[in-house]
């Protein structure tokens, strides 16, 4: 009965607000909210009508809730490592591609006449100011659950995500390969910082140093100078 | 009776337990967690043990937390001025400033013979982890509570920040225009520092270098470098 009941009411809904319902996966009573969580700067101009204000208080509850799920996620990595996991999973085009796998394409208010507007980051950020209005309507602990389970469980495979770093490094070396050219990662110097070690390593291609990056182990070292050599070969 | 009954268990407890009452404003069973909050870099290496973890998740904690705050204080105002106000009050020397003034100085644990330290920020970056520690010990609302009392009400003065012109650039950059001179913010190094990026950010004038700063972020060395060239131009 309580289904029943709960069916009528959704068809009795305006076309907005089965749309919203089915986007963030509830009823809520704040639908101006939620309408100005959609509207592009580009047909609102006034910051209470537009979604910035709203992305700006998203993207920092974003942040901290994947800050929170990848603290505990991976109890024994250092800060490093979370940081950059952090930027895998909420760097602008993960955004954007989380966003309109979500529909949110169809749903942001924007008008594509606007000069200066940015397509490739217009859903991402349409995203964020999502969250930041879920997160007024319902708090923090209610956002993080839903940030949990409608954006990082469904579309961020942390497996994979994990590996992209390691592949820098290969990304050379296969290029290299295909290139026939020879790439080493050379040990060019080890210092003492303090009490800690500090490892500089240089990214050598058919003899030349092409990169030269120092890091606390020889790993990060690595994977910084093979960073750096992917940006000067223009990789 | 309760009055004393506090007091006697206060009385009981050890050195380190009455100095983090005093400082947190509450009794904790999580006295590991706090350790580790006050541990830096330099006496625990491992990521388990000092408080690089905890001051990455504080951070963000602090970011949304002070996000929310500038939200409902200024219910008009766009996302630029939001984002420029949480840069005033949550920037390295500002949090420094207050984790100082909160006597992290004496309870902080760090190596003072390494070489590496920077105590300009280190009180700061343990203040973050507190925040982290708090946050993990009694949840979001809690913490948005403690950091609105300890830290916000006490520290930051709203009206003052407000008319602190911290865009140093765009002064620089304006005068330049007057001037008909061309002025340019260079990106002219990047290095690893440990983990993290350090960033050489040059201020050319006509072709002239006037200023060169280094720091963790490309807007940090930005603001700095402008700082210096504003003082070398007697500006």
């Amino acid at each position: 009965m309580k289904k029943i009941k709960q069916l009528l009411s959704f068809f009795k809904k305006s076309v907005f607000e089965k749309n919203l319902v089915l986007l963030i996966g509830y009823t809520t009573n704040n639908l101006l909210l939620f309408q100005t969580a959609l509207n592009h700067r580009s047909v609102k101009e006034h910051p209470t009508e537009n979604n910035e204000r709203l992305e700006f208080l998203g993207d920092a509850i974003i942040s901290s809730v994947v800050a929170d799920y990848l603290f505990k996620k991976y109890p024994y990595k250092g800060e490093g490592f979370l940081t950059e996991m952090r930027s895998k999973m909420v760097n602008r085009q993960q955004l954007n591609h989380i966003a309109i796998q979500m529909g949110l394409k169809r749903l942001t208010k924007f008008n594509k006449l606007d000069g200066g507007l940015k397509t490739s980051q217009i859903f991402g950020n349409t995203l964020e100011a999502l969250v930041g209005a879920i997160y007024l309507d319902k708090k923090y602990e209610f956002t993080k659950k839903w940030i949990v389970n409608k954006m990082i469980q469904p579309y961020l495979f942390m497996d994979e995500l994990e590996l992209i770093d390691i592949n820098i490094k290969n990304k050379i070396i296969g290029w290299a390969l295909k290139q026939g050219k020879q790439v080493d990662f050379v040990l060019a110097g080890e210092q003492l910082e303090g009490r800690r070690r500090l490892f500089t390593i240089n990214v050598v291609l058919d003899g030349e140093v092409i990169a030269s990056q120092k890091g606390y182990t020889k790993k990060d070292a690595s994977q910084m100078a093979a960073q750096k050599a992917i940006e000067t070969l223009g990789l």
